[in-house]
């Protein structure tokens, strides 16, 4: 068995734990456990992480929830945005627990099932920041385009029509005008989606929570069957626990703001 | 279940086949079959592939064999060679089987445990083509450089000291000189030294025959779970059969040079 | 004198040579002797190499065909497909025989007379690899774009007056839309129609079936005059022939499906 | 006048503010009013972050800082560390205040007195991500190398006679070894050694805190007198206050743990 | 104080000397002395230099003003044109003289206040040029575009009406269709505009011979006050003086062909 | 017939048209004529440009012997020196002629004979520049590295022995070191010493001054047998007459400072 937390950077109250519990128990093989978590209150009231800012207010909650994560023997961690927010940062503090985040795990499929894959956001002004991530990862000669549907992160999730048509209607015109040969939806609250406009477009269309989901797993089983962990050499090394001891606030208060466990053989419940 | 097929693109008579069915049956989920094939004896008495001029040679045959493993109904083909010889053309006619080679894979791994990795590989020629194929996958800014041993391709398991220490001697250069964060073993016949140089050295040591094998898996998975297929649209599309079949060389003679089994329950047979 | 062969990467019953021999005459230097050539029909009834796999099945022949040259004594081998189809492979075993290829070719030209260029091509499939071609070649901030007729290759020749119409529109585009400076027609079947093209837009148009013929007769007067053969060392060293011998596929069959010759003095006389 | 805020994003116990003070006394010009700040106690005890997730910790304490800094209206804030920690988050919320950072800062200055640069940092543990920033930032092909010294960042002004000897002989590898022309201090905490550094090997050495400080005055004035303020569209858009007032912890607790004012003319004094 | 040269590399007849004026006194602090200047007659009568070759043939002339301007005890020289015309050749032997000029300060202040920038020039036929510069400066990622007005260099300030009307709409096209969120005015002549286009379109808009004229002041504030001056080492290093004089042509005949005084104090007298 | 003008940037007095015209007579093709040419007194009497601003002054001189040789109906154009001085301007200004230069032409014949080169220079000074040339030619990924062997343009040819035993060192250095697998002797002043390098090292070394002439007789060829000139479209748009008319120094003074006429059948007179 292998054991994957998956954290949705964002407040409990939020809400989104019920979607990717039901996402994880879809698509995580039968020996996996899965526990979708999201921040405390005391990272503050964030429903979605739009904002550059907003990602530098909930990255201690996430390099502590990293931490506590590791504590408690966990084989992999998925960070669940597509900015992959704090992926450095929580990596360098996972100890031997794999880190991984959407937007790296869908660049990886798309990159092996096409030669080129458009992005379907749901703003522009994400884009240079993605734009910038996915040059970094190695897919700037593959990457068509991003492709916004001028939906905030909390919208996808409102008016699944309206959501879906713009979909659909944003990968066309990456796949006619820009030559897509695959399509990444770029929020994780993007979620459900997928089938479909893969069924219209005819082209696959990768899901980045499912996505970062599979990568933890496969991440987690190399780990488990290959002994392949993080490095802690160089640029990768540790800060020395009693440092962190010293300073203080890495471990204050609680660590995550809700926790669904969707057990090995399937099972779901809730704390 | 699913299915993989892992063809080493050297004649059978190198004698390899082995090799890989042990490696497939440590490392593979039990849920997995694999098949391990190499060429028929038509396409050449290949013993290795060091050459550009005997990739090409063997490149029909690739694309036999493959053709031959998706009218087969595997989920999945390793390609087994570090150059990741004719990946591209093999996946354009790979109809729905996921196609790998252990270079991707490699560094896929690689670049997900550290920021900075080194590749150890047998002879100096081999180092202008990996090091595009590297910088064509998108890494060249976490290659800390290449590490030739002076070992030509068939002399890696005639003396396993001789391998192991040359080995270890370039992965200290790469960590100490060049300040790699991890190492990639990049031929198929280092197969059976990564874990002796991890410990040693204290980095992750990817070994290229393994991670195309559960990179192979690890896709055939997400088909059968997500249905993530390859892409057929534009550079991704398919040459028509009945073009194919007035051409008519792609499906001549023997597809394979050998096969062993090894089933989802780990038992083997050889044919 | 200089002996250069052109050999198309097709089955000699695609029944291009004529044209090429035709160009040859036309444009070759005085002192120059041409052999057109094509595959022998075990290589498969290619008409085409627009796929990837289709490449991949003719490369054993190109590179057969390349040890026979460079055995005849030929200067230099002219590969006459835009992909530059098995380039590096047949470099590899040429001995002191000049290989080159017409997008190569075409883009030295068109860099030397524009800052910016565009190449047109029959479709949309065969930009990414073209693309990534001229990119490694070093052209990426030359490249006005790629633009596609929606012809194959075997449709250029089919009817003149379309071809003609089509070209002239996508080159109109390259100039007045993203600025093209000067054109390259991408494939060697748009032979016959650069100069209308040139004419009519008032921009250099590089035909690369010319381009190549003419870079590899440069590229033969600089081996005789200046000495400069093709290096041997490192990732350019030759396989050894004994090993060749074993291997026992390399010089199999016919290495050509026909030949022209296009004599010195401008004669021409078929085999 | 113009008013700039110089903040070491670690914990005002830490102490260097006397440092800064003094460094932005003897530089700043006659009109300018400076605020030497460092972290309230809440963020941690942080004496350095020289580890990723050490700059993960105090990425809200920089952006409340900055929201406090606009409130306060000064014209341009520093983030004094040479990873230019959190700058785009800052940038971000800073409303009409410039902000800048010292590896910015730096670079642009020596780029314009050198065609070629190297970098004298604490620990090759840095160097990963500086090297990213520096890529970033657009000076890649002007980056001579990294060049580190084994100093952490609170042992630079331990042993003033071990630092300037490092420093000086770091400084000479990469100017006789690596063809560096100018130097760059690649830590705040290098202050005070540049001069000596610049004396000795005839080449510009730049001091980041200087570069950072000088930088954001020049952008002070460029906003007073040509009007030039941050961009605020697209990526650079701000989030809207009622949202953040909802999320509420923007704004929570002290935002400087410390403040020594160096007055525009030129006097000092501490709260 | 320091003392600039504002020097336009165009002939003193063109008549630009004073808009040039104008904007220095508007502009710069007041302790800084600026000396508007151009070509003398010898040079030619060029009123633009839109072209390579005028920009070839203008080179003595700055390489002679950047001389004189260095004898006269200048702490800096602006080249006065968007081209950066002769930057690397003026900085050689400008001795302890800072050089810049109107690209790079433009694109250092649109980097420091956006993420992206497009550049509104005159002619398609300058972007091939300027383009290159702005990659060479590091700034490729940052590009929205260039954007062309079909106004050449002596027309921007002929109608002024039009030439706003015409940078509007270009500066629409790059805010709404490209995503820029800042602009720069490819070329000094655009100067008095920027104020009225950042004002409709709500993004900073960078006037070229404004942002030159600070970094001009600003590198002199460096080297008076930091004691930052010009790299000589390796490619930095200047030509001996001995072998100039043998030369014979640095020096020949009047270096200025008309000079504007802007005192510090702000008053303006000819010459 | 073709007519090729050989123009070396320096003054005629230094000495050096005696060199260059043995080398044309030795290399060029029967039917070639070639002008080997230098500057004019007045251009300054510069023996070597290894400044930038030593090419910034003869700058002016190379435009206006540009102009002569199109008027006097030359072919092409060689600008006799491994910076590639003043290519860019020189060729707008060309007219229907043909313009190349040294490093251009050699980095072509150098890329198309192996996979990776060296250049060997004079003195570290000048690589800065060349390299960023040799990137600009798009060779970034086959560039093995710089050489410098401590001799100015003037000492090449002062002592031989000297020379080349240096050049030997270096280039043994690229091929052993850096595994480079062809060299490029990166002075036109290394005439004469390409061949016993290439017999000692045993990989292709090319000389840039017989590549230069070379490449200018391909292109003369290519112009004259299939039409294709260089462009005068966007970029390349040549400045209109009456404009250089009304400047008045493009055409002033002598445009050349010597003539050696080698004549096709191989002749030799001076002028």
């Amino acid at each position: 068995m292998v054991k994957i937390m998956y954290l949705s950077p964002v407040a409990h109250r939020a809400g989104h734990d019920d979607l990717f519990a039901d996402m994880a128990r879809d698509y995580k093989l039968p020996g996996t456990e899965v526990h979708v978590t999201s921040l405390p209150e005391g990272v503050g009231r964030f429903e979605h992480i739009e904002y550059r800012s907003f990602e530098g207010m909930v990255t201690a909650g996430i390099i502590r929830a990293t931490r506590a994560a590791a504590r408690e023997g966990f084989d992999a961690l998925v960070i669940g945005c597509f900015y992959d927010t704090a992926l450095a940062e929580a990596r360098e503090v996972s100890g031997e627990m794999i880190v991984t985040a959407p937007c790296a795990a869908s660049c990886e499929i798309a990159a092996s099932l096409s030669n080129r894959f458009g992005v379907i956001v749901g703003r522009r002004k994400w884009v240079d920041q993605m734009q910038a991530t996915v040059h970094a990862l190695g897919h700037r000669d593959r990457l068509a385009g991003f492709y916004h549907v001028e939906l905030g992160v909390t919208e996808f999730q409102a008016d699944h029509d309206r959501t879906a048509s713009r979909l659909l209607a944003a990968g066309r015109r990456a796949v006619e005008e820009d030559y897509a040969e695959a399509l990444i939806l770029g929020c994780t609250m993007e979620v459900g989606f997928y089938a479909e406009v893969e069924r219209q477009l005819g082209v696959p269309v990768i899901d980045p929570s499912i996505a970062a989901l599979k990568r933890a797993e496969y991440g987690a089983l190399l780990k488990r069957d290959c002994g392949w962990k993080p490095s802690r050499k160089w640029s990768c090394e540790a800060p020395p626990e009693d440092e962190i001891a010293r300073i203080g606030t890495f471990d204050d208060g609680p660590a995550f703001g809700g926790r669904i466990v969707v057990a090995a053989e399937d099972g779901r419940s809730s704390t």
